[in-house]
């Protein structure tokens, strides 16, 4: 958080205000390159000290974003070639952490169904492939694939409609059922409306207190669940202050004077697209795709 | 629309604006009482001159304009008070225009399902008591009611996903089914954060060219339809450039210095709360309440 | 209606029911053929007399039947074969209607979205391409297709929440939009359990009274509306008399014992699967691919 | 389960049914009475010894059955007064299970949200006033009760949809939130269609494997999870196999000539009726209010 209190979930954007403010930053790589055929751009921003994390405001780990241009366009296919893209890019941060060939995998998709959105994590699990009941029913022949992972999932809803942390949800599935890995999908919050509809970031770090578009409270991580946390997120919306930072700050050229304060009555108010409706359908089918593809190989 | 091509639905805000500006508004009268047990604030805006109507942005007519803090507050009993005193406004509004004892209704609520801050309309006609089929099929007795109005309700969906107007769905169901009155319930853009959750208008205008925040194109007026037609609108909503535009205004004192087209990369962006779907829920529910009370005195 | 007033919107089951009672059928025609590599048999049934007509409870018109075993399943892809054929069978009776190249078609959703069986009307238009608002608006050019049909698409809702007929409604757009086309999509009742999750039928005799899942009471044909009319149908249900009757009939050798008023206890009640909340989400979509292929051929 | 391996989760039908066939029930105790003015009629049945439970294919414990002819229909106050005798009955058998005046309590609610018949246990959810998470963070003084107990909510989804047991997610969630007692709520088959649309049953025996609309496969009782279970369920639904053999019995006066196996092709199908949207939107929130008006009683 900068002066302004600035708010984004992607370290991408998160390093760019960095970099724009002048400041120097050390521990932090980055790489970049293109599927082409797909129209996606890769930037992998690696934070490797934990000074800075601290800078930043991201945990030491790896974030991937993918950013296409025609993420929210519609299209027929459901962008297949994306689809495969982000296949690729999760299978690479999934192949790092994994301890075994079969894995059991519970995916969680965070967020209020009922609040557009903020409904990406809860449509993702609509077109996932979920496979554990019927492997633990039938045996493994029951999926008939050459590599059979247990696939779960859980919408564990929000805080104003359980009463309860999601990670205390979480917590206790996952000491029931005993995953190896956990994949959380959450809506996310940008700091430019530039990066709307276009961009989803894959993070091997999990989800951190405060981030996603309800601000969930409580941290998901490796640390505090015991399991590697992929986390894939989609900004959805823009912190409505932040937004009115930055006109204030592109118009006046300074970043100093007014704080996240001169703005109270923007507390828990967002921006978003008129169409988002769309958008989260879209993207939210290209990435059950991709994770149906990630996980469930035919009888290659 | 002032200098900024500053947005909101409703003539109170437009009223307001002119008067902090410092204009004269020559035909416009206004009246304001309470509804002290409801905690009920109201607002009545007559636009009585076309010269008014065009310095306000607004046509001639009435806009009633109802405040309560707790409209968006959880209540056990949905507000049974607040739905009351609306119904009350409904009633005074629809007296003037009925010419009959027994009217056919046409309910439409306008707006998009699928998008929490622009799902009021269609909510609305979730809760509502329709009655046209039941009279027609068995006769007025069905009802058991003292009055009988025959109530139907359409939900005509939006452009993006009808590819018609919604003036063209309406316009040939009026034609068909013949009512002697027109309600169109729609969310609306506010300019202040501080309307949102706790404003509702109704309006015998009907409903102008881009208003709403889907921006229905095309107008639903007595002069298009051929039939009154009263609308009820909440705000859930500001629109971004006019929000970045009065965060502005408010830190540097001016109205003068920016133009709209200052943030082209916030047009079709909305703020809205998190709490948006509860809001909705409630506020819809309030309004269906006061609707089906005003239309069906049980045999009295 | 036989004797006991067994109830199937599938011509192909109504004509099995006649053959299978011994009775003569003069003035039907049949027609099978496969699509192999999609698993897709086809009947067509031609009733082309109205003696016919009457003995079948079936208009005058051509009933193509689609079956595939997989239809209901699990899948990917969601059927794109499947889809295919579909495509073709639609572009076949569309071709015989069709007055010149290029056509405005008007795609109706008929069905109670808040019922699962009866949402498959509906649930097809999410995933529709519509363009007609967008070639109004920007020109042909907008579409970007070589042939350019302006697609349009309406949920009239249920008369139970409208208190207006389908018909009504159907007819004031159709007046006001002037297609020259009307599809029809619509969940139906078949005879038995198992034509259901794997039948599609698609004819141009458009839509009888009493038809469909909710009893649609009025007629969407070309003689009451002017226009052709295709009407799409998959079964997902069973009408609840209908197979107690069958399983009395089956079991005791005989269809003249019990008349249908023997289970009035059973009237508006209906027999469906468990998972026909995925069944449906599979076929619509399956559905609106095959007519988005069949009118938006990319610039070929 | 008799000869024809009748289906019920209504207790009242279980011991109905044993009536009919002369079988003589000892350890069964019923009480009946009624509240007049709502029109509730309640039939308490009590199983009391393990033979009993054998007989009846119901555990030891209490029954509560409340009948109202009105509990379908439409009503704009949606049930004041059978929301009150509900609960009353509900209080009556917490009373018996509570340790202490305050509690944590967690309310389930079972079922797939996506097929309307087996949605009563989420919709139950949507109307629910949950507040743990409100008393954790600012103390018991946020919810202004004088009585203030801890309500937190989950819908823990379906299995074909999460891979895994409801049962496995409930007892996680339990072991990381420690309530001192279990509601849970869910969409039950009757044996008969006279049972639906109007009939709660209320149970302190928790949920019973195979029992409910989607058949879940485990058990949710004291003895699984180490706290009181009280299970409130509503029966929309009826087993096609049982309706069938049911209009056998009745038309053929005998219970022993068929099987169950002889309606194969109707496993995993049930009977439901037109409305049952509107019936479950209904009953979904009279209880809702109920289970609000039995733990957050105003500062009294």
């Amino acid at each position: 958080m900068n002066s302004f209190g600035i708010r984004t979930d992607l370290a991408l954007e998160a390093r760019e205000g960095m970099v724009r403010a002048g400041e120097k930053l050390h521990g932090v790589r980055t790489q970049e390159y293109e599927y082409e055929k797909a129209g996606v751009r890769v930037t992998k921003v690696f934070v490797e000290t934990k000074n800075a994390a601290n800078q930043l405001g991201k945990p030491i780990g790896c974030y991937v974003t993918m950013e296409a241009d025609s993420l929210g366009e519609p299209d027929e296919g459901y962008h297949r070639e994306i689809s495969e893209c982000f296949r690729k890019e999760l299978c690479q941060l999934v192949e790092e952490k994994k301890k075994k060939e079969e894995m059991a995998i519970l995916v969680i998709g965070l967020g209020n169904r009922d609040v557009t959105a903020d409904s990406l994590g809860p449509r993702i699990l609509d077109n996932l492939f979920v496979t554990r009941h019927m492997v633990k029913l039938y045996g493994a022949a029951a999926v008939g694939e050459r590599t059979v992972h247990l696939i779960s999932a859980l919408e564990p809803g929000v805080m104003a409609k359980t009463g309860m942390e999601t990670a205390e949800i979480v917590s206790g599935v996952i000491k029931e059922t005993k995953p190896d890995l956990l994949i959380v999908a959450d809506a996310l919050a940008a700091r430019s409306t530039k990066r709307l509809n276009r961009t989803i970031q894959i993070t091997d770090v999990g989800i951190q207190p405060g981030s996603g578009v309800g601000n969930h409270r409580n941290a998901l991580t490796q640390e505090s669940l015991g399991i590697p946390v992929i986390a894939i997120g989609v900004p959805t919306v823009v912190d409505a202050a932040t937004i009115v930072g930055d006109a204030l700050e592109r118009l006046l050229g300074t970043e100093k004077i007014f704080r996240r304060s001169s703005f109270a009555d923007l507390n828990n108010m967002y921006v978003t697209g008129k169409d988002v409706d769309e958008v989260v359908k879209r993207i939210s089918f290209t990435i059950s795709e991709g994770i149906n593809a990630a996980f469930h190989a035919e009888g290659e």
